[in-house]
C-alpha cells in the first residue's frame, strides 16, 4: 500500500507531523506486530518525482531506469503507448513576430483551449507515420509519433529559455535522421495551423521517448501483479513494471472494495493512494491528517483478509510545510508473520527511527517483502 | 564543520567517550534543533587517512578519487603545486657498502638536518626538468618534477624493505619514459651529493603524482565555498575541491573569526579544528576533552549568523584510548529549518545512534546539506 507523499514535517505548533497527528489505531496496532523503518527513494538528500519514487517501490533502480518525459506525460493521461511508438511531451507557447519564444507557456491558456488546439494538430500524417496529439492540461500535451523507423534519440524544439528561437530538432543518432526530419515537419505544419491564435502560436517539443522495455515483475519475481490506482500516472507505472491494472473507482473506499474483489486472482497488489500527496502539495496539514486517518479506517478490511505480507509506506515525502515533494526518507511498515517485531508500536516518523528495519534504499523494499512470504531461495551453498 | 577525529571511544573508568565527558551545552542545544546520526567516511571497518576523510566530506568518492602520496605530501607543506607538476614523496635513507638498504628512514635524521641535505639536492636541473625539494619532517621530504613532458606513471624506487637495492624507476605507460629517466638520474646524482652524509646517505621516492583534477564544489553544487583551516594539509584538500582558502590564525578563536569577517562573502564555509585530532593520535583524552568545549564555547558566534544548514561533525574518529585514527563511526549533527528534528537532545557517540540520520556513508553529507537549504531540484517527473 502506497500512501503517496506519506513523510511530514513536524507542524510548528504541535511538534508533530501529519502522520503524527492522524489518529491510526489499525496502522499503529499494525506497526507493533510488523517492523519499521525509513526509507530513501532515490538517495539521501534527493527529492524524488512519482516515477523513479514508484521504480524504487517495484524495486527497479530508479536511477538506471530513466523514464522519459513522453512517455511519462502519456502514461499520465493514461494513453495507450504501443511499444514502437515515441511520445514528446508539448508546450503551446508564444513566439513574437522575429520567431523568438516570449512565454515557453502560451499564458497557461485554459485546458478548453488547449483542447480546441490539439484536435487542430491531430490526426497529421507525414511521410505515412501518424501523429496523435492529446492536450494534458493547460498548455501542456502529448504527441505521439505512431508508424515504422521511427526513434526517439532526436534533441529537444524547447529551449528551456525565452528570447531564443525553437531549436531544430536534430538526429543524436544516425539511425534518427528520418525521426528528427518528421519531427520538423510536425513543427512547421503546427506554426503555419497556430499562427491566427495567438498568445498560442507555436509549440515547443522535449523528452522523446518510448515505452521502456522494463523486466515486468511477473519474470522477475514471478509474480501475478495487479495494480489499484485511480490516477493514471500511477495506472502506467504499474504497466511499466509489467502489473495487471484493474478497474477501480476515485475513493479510498473504491479502491479497496476493488482488492476485495479480485483479492483471490492474484499474489501481488500494489495499492495507490493519492490524496495524502494532493493535500500536502496544497499545504494542506489538516486534509493530509485527515485523509491518513480515512486510510487507517479502511485498512481493516485488508488486514482482515490475511494476507502474508503487508507493506504500508509511500513514494517519497511530501511535508504540507513545504508544499511540494521532499528529500525526506519515507517511514516503511512491513508486517508477516515472519518479519522479527522490533519494539515500535506506533505508525510515525519518530518511531521508524528506531525501527528494526532502519535507514534503508527503497529499491530493497520488494526483496524484503519477498523474502517475508518465503518466496526466495537460499543464495549460494 | 570539521572536528578532526571526532568520534572516540569510551574512558575504561567512566563509560564516557571524549565528546560525552565534554561539557558541550550548545552542541547539545543544536541536537535537539536538529538531527542526528553517525557516518563511515569510507565504509564500515575501515580507518580513514585525513585526505579520504574529508574527501568523502567533501562529496567526493573517497575510493574513486585517489590522492597520490606525493601531491598529497605537497600539499601538507602548503606548496604551490602547479597543474603539470609530477612530485614525489622522499625519504632520506641509508644504504650499506653493497647499496642495499638498511635504514629507511636514515635513523629518523632531524628535521634540521633533512633541511639542510635538501638544500643539497634543490634546484638541480635534468634535461630542462627543475627539480624543487623540500623538507617535510625528520627523514621526510618532497621532491616536485616542473617541466615538460612529464608524467606520474612510474615505480617506486622505495622497496618498502630493507636488505635490498633501492629500485630502478621504470616507466608504468610507454609515454613515461622520459620520466622514470629523469627520476633515475635525479635518484643517481642525490646519490652523489649524500655519500659522505651516513646515515643519510640515499634517497628512496614513492607515489609519484599530479595535482588530481577534481570537479570543483563550485561546478558540482554552483557553491561559491571557502575554507578556514589552520594547517597547510586541509587546505590543500579544500583547494583540491575548488574552495578559496581564506588567511587565518592558529587558534579556534581565530578561524570563528576568519568566518564572521567572511560570512558576507560565500555560501559555504569548510572549518576545519585540528586540535582534536593531534590530541587523540597523542593519547591525550583530557586534552581532546578540552578542545572540544573550546569548540563547544565558539560555536555560539556560528549560531549567532544563523545559517540556512549547520553541519557539525569529523573526518574520521580518533580515540585517544587508541592513539590514533580509527574505523569507528563519526557523530554528526545537521541543523537547519526543515530538517525533521529527532529524539536526540544530546551530541554524543551514543545519542547519535538513535538519531533521526540513522547511520551513512560520510560521501551523503553533501547532497544532504543541500537538500536543507533548499538548493536541490526534483529527480525525475
Amino acid at each position: 500500500m502506497v500512501i503517496d507523499g506519506l513523510g511530514g514535517l513536524p507542524h510548528p505548533e504541535t511538534g508533530k507531523t501529519e502522520l503524527e497527528t492522524a489518529s491510526t489505531p489499525n496502522l499503529d496496532q499494525l506497526a507493533t506486530k510488523g517492523i519499521c523503518g525509513l526509507t530513501d527513494p532515490v538517495s539521501p538528500g534527493i527529492t524524488p518525482g512519482s516515477s523513479p519514487g514508484h521504480l524504487a517501490l517495484f524495486g527497479y533502480n530508479p536511477v538506471s531506469f530513466d523514464i522519459g518525459r513522453g512517455v511519462l506525460e502519456a502514461i499520465g493521461i493514461d494513453f495507450d503507448l504501443q511499444t514502437d511508438d515515441v511520445a514528446a511531451r508539448g508546450n503551446f507557447c508564444t513566439v513574437d513576430e522575429a520567431g523568438l519564444v516570449i512565454d515557453r507557456r502560451a499564458g497557461r491558456i485554459a485546458t478548453e483551449k488547449c483542447t480546441e488546439l490539439c484536435r487542430l494538430l491531430d490526426g497529421v500524417v507525414i511521410e505515412r507515420v501518424k501523429l496523435i496529439v492529446c492536450p494534458v492540461r493547460e498548455h501542456r500535451f502529448v504527441v505521439t509519433f505512431r508508424g515504422e523507423g521511427l526513434s526517439p534519440d532526436v534533441s529537444d524544439s524547447d529551449p528551456q529559455q525565452i528570447g531564443v528561437a525553437p531549436g531544430v530538432i536534430t538526429a543524436l543518432r544516425p539511425e534518427a535522421g528520418r525521426m528528427a526530419d518528421i519531427a520538423n515537419q510536425f513543427v512547421a505544419q503546427a506554426k503555419v495551423a497556430l499562427a491566427k491564435h495567438y498568445p498560442a502560436n507555436m509549440i515547443l517539443l522535449r523528452g522523446f521517448s518510448e515505452f521502456p522495455q522494463l523486466p515486468t515483475m511477473g519474470e522477475i519475481y514471478k509474480l501475478k501483479p495487479a495494480a489499484i490506482a485511480s490516477y493514471p500516472m500511477y495506472r502506467g507505472l504499474a504497466k511499466l513494471a509489467g502489473m495487471e491494472i484493474l478497474k477501480t473507482g476515485t475513493s479510498i473506499e473504491d479502491e479497496f472494495m476493488t482488492l476485495k474483489q479480485n483479492y483471490a486472482n492474484y499474489d501481488f497488489f500494489f495499492l495507490h493512494i493519492k490524496g495524502t500527496d494532493s493535500a500536502g502539495e496544497d499545504g494542506d496539514f489538516d486534509r493530509k491528517v485527515r485523509i491518513i486517518e480515512e486510510i487507517d479506517s479502511a485498512l481493516a478490511s485488508l488486514i482482515g483478509m490475511e494476507p502474508d505480507v503487508i507493506v504500508v509506506t509511500g513514494d517519497h515525502s511530501t511535508p504540507a510545510l513545504l508544499k511540494g515533494h521532499s528529500w525526506h526518507p519515507v517511514p516503511i511498515l512491513l508486517y508477516s508473520k515472519w518479519c522479527r517485531r522490533d519494539r515500535v508500536n506506533e505508525f510515525s516518523e519518530s518511531a521508524c527511527i528506531s525501527g528494526g528495519l532502519g535507514r534503508f534504499p527503497a529499491v530493497q523494499i520488494m526483496p524484503l517483502a519477498m523474502a517475508n512470504a518465503l518466496k526466495l531461495n537460499k543464495f549460494g551453498a
